[in-house]
């Protein structure tokens, strides 16, 4: 009867960096991973065969608390099923609480003890999210993997600032631990596997390390966190406007003591090269909004480099966005084509930019995986990097 | 070396309809054909591979010489090696000749018997087209079929407006032919196909019937195209804000005395009911864009009717849109998904409504063209009409 949510091990190893597979009731995801985001349940641009499809084969995406929380709401996705019944989905889906977004797009603020009070974007509705109302979402989204309900202070944020926001980020921690515990027992998981081999069936929670560019705060931030216990640990409130150098200052200190037999995912970051950096310092997981964002707005991720399907240099160009790509867009479309629709404002445009961009962050991420298996991690880390400023972008 | 462009077979007829094989230099089509609208070289919130699937298997789709000369452009076309190549579409494409939307999109418009001087809607510039700058664009896109350039009389024009505007498209088929001959024989074709079984390899040219809502200048205006002479003839200037009842008026009278050895087209029609009354009445070809617009402002289309997918009363239905529809959109999603993707403003709404309206127009035709072969027309027709106003839309 004590079976765990999921199931995480690691094969190979290469300095920091490591191969591996989590297993979720939803089945096993090879490690490290890139999760595509589905703010509100969709990957923006992208059906979701395509996402199933050998050219990309995702194996888990993100869902928002937040968004969804406020649209469609929970009683329209309660009464399909469940999140993954929802959308039409059943691979493993992991929701953030809702903190970031309250964070990043509520206005009006107000952060007490108890929770966040905040505007609705969508219709400026009064809204109130704490640790309880965001398990009790996420309980019935039943998504896989839950993470708690944290408060994300501005990279910029004094000492002070940032430890008053760490602390009460650890009391919402233990919040949320408690209520989605209840709220197993209750059995309000509307995702709850019956059969999942060796597992519960039951969903997973991530707990999420803060304190912004301070180290020791992070490292207290971190304690803490592995005290109250988790199925996984997340660093937090990193990509938010602080310099590129902090960012990995603290993933450099923070990331290789973190528990090491559970995943360690590193939340919104980041371009292809932070996902290799931060794999060497012993990242598991990622999400980033970047290859579906940049993708509507004409920005390619290319083995040599970003490219602006804007430019006029393109108009008579050929040649697929990147010779070294054989994602379905690469084999078939130019750059030529590609531009047309953009400056034609055609939706096409979109589409084909954001599955190339998601091929190539999961195209990295494979081959990230390979070669830490087969031992050549450092060489694939130097070509890499060597080959994204080929074309001097 | 006398072989035809394209070549036409008629394998079953029942009262008007006819069902048979049209071949193109890209290969065999069967009809009733509905043609999917590619405006400026897409589909519009559809891959191509989609449309190759066995889901829709649309065998032929529309390009558009007015979008496509004044964006991307003939020289960015011609470098790729002409439209298909542009785009990355193997099977057939036909081509309007651009005379419609000056009509219906070119601001401040001078007609004279030279042609038609308008303003780009894409950059204001002042452009002129006339049959012999029509024919040298859709030579230079390759297309398969190409269609004479024509003047479109308003839906309700005068008898004389209109006799004069048909006198001129008279005229300028036949100019368009002679031009269409030279740029054949100066080999101006982008899209020739050298090994085209049985086929020249060359572009096919359409005429087109024109007289709007006067049946003795419909009938006037398809002797005179007859005695030119086309591959094949397309009534014009309907489904452009006449009545329903002129529109089958037209079609009534004209389509059974178009020539029986050639393919019929009914350009810009129509509903699904539309489509399969006009087969009823001798009609082979067709195109229209609603499966696409509508799609992408929230409208399907449904064997029970048509379905506003912004309607309160599908905020928590979990059945498909159609629910004798096999297509990938049917079997996946459910209205409430569709529903919460569209208030949200998601493009996969735009995206997944387009696919279904597509597969329901395509399947549609299939189910004509079968009946048609078993002998069953007239029941077919009789059990979709009725079953299309099940909803009561």
């Amino acid at each position: 009867m004590n079976r765990p949510p999921l199931r995480f091990e690691i094969h190979s190893e290469e300095g920091e960096a490591r191969a591996g597979v989590l297993t979720t009731r939803r089945g096993p995801i090879e490690t490290p991973v890139f999760m595509p985001v589905g703010t509100a349940g969709t990957v923006k641009g992208i059906r979701f065969e395509e996402l199933e499809s050998d050219d990309l084969n995702a194996r888990i995406i993100l869902g928002n608390t937040y968004h969804l929380w406020l649209r469609p709401g929970i009683d329209v996705i309660k009464a399909a099923g469940g999140l993954h019944r929802f959308i039409g989905w059943e691979r493993a889906l992991l929701t953030d609480s809702g903190g970031f977004q309250v964070w990043s797009l509520g206005a009006l603020r107000k952060i007490s003890e108890e929770g966040t009070e905040f505007r609705s974007h969508v219709d400026g509705s009064l809204r109130f999210l704490s640790p309880e109302v965001s398990m009790d979402v996420q309980a019935a989204l039943g998504s896989d993997i839950v993470m708690v309900f944290d408060e994300c202070a501005p990279g910029a944020a004094s000492h002070e600032e940032t430890e008053r926001s760490m602390q009460l980020t650890t009391r919402w921690a233990r919040r949320s631990k408690t209520a989605f515990t209840q709220l197993q027992a209750e059995g309000a998981d509307t995702g709850r596997v019956l059969d999942a081999d060796g597992l519960s069936g039951a969903q997973a929670l991530f707990g999420i390390v803060q304190g912004a560019g301070h180290l020791d705060l992070r490292h207290h931030s971190l304690e803490q966190t592995v005290d109250i216990g988790f199925d996984g640990y997340a660093i937090g409130g990193l990509s938010v406007g602080e310099e590129k150098q902090v960012m990995f200052d603290v993933i450099d200190e923070i990331a290789p003591k973190m528990p090491k037999d559970a995943p360690r995912y590193l939340m919104g970051v980041g371009t292809p090269e932070d996902l290799v950096e931060s794999v060497a310092r012993g990242v598991d997981m990622f999400d980033c909004v970047l290859p579906t964002r940049n993708g509507r707005t004409g920005q390619a991720f290319t083995s040599r480099g970003k490219l602006n399907i804007k430019n006029a240099q393109w108009a008579q160009d050929n040649r697929p966005l990147d010779e070294s790509c054989s994602c379905s867009v690469c084999r078939r479309h130019s750059r030529s084509y590609l531009r047309h629709l953009y400056m034609s404002g055609e939706m096409l445009a979109s589409i084909l930019l954001t599955h190339h961009n998601l091929a190539f962050f999961l195209d990295t991420m494979r081959g990230v995986r390979q070669s830490i298996r087969s031992g050549d991690f450092p060489k694939f880390r130097r070509e890499f990097t060597e080959r994204l400023s080929a074309n001097g972008d």
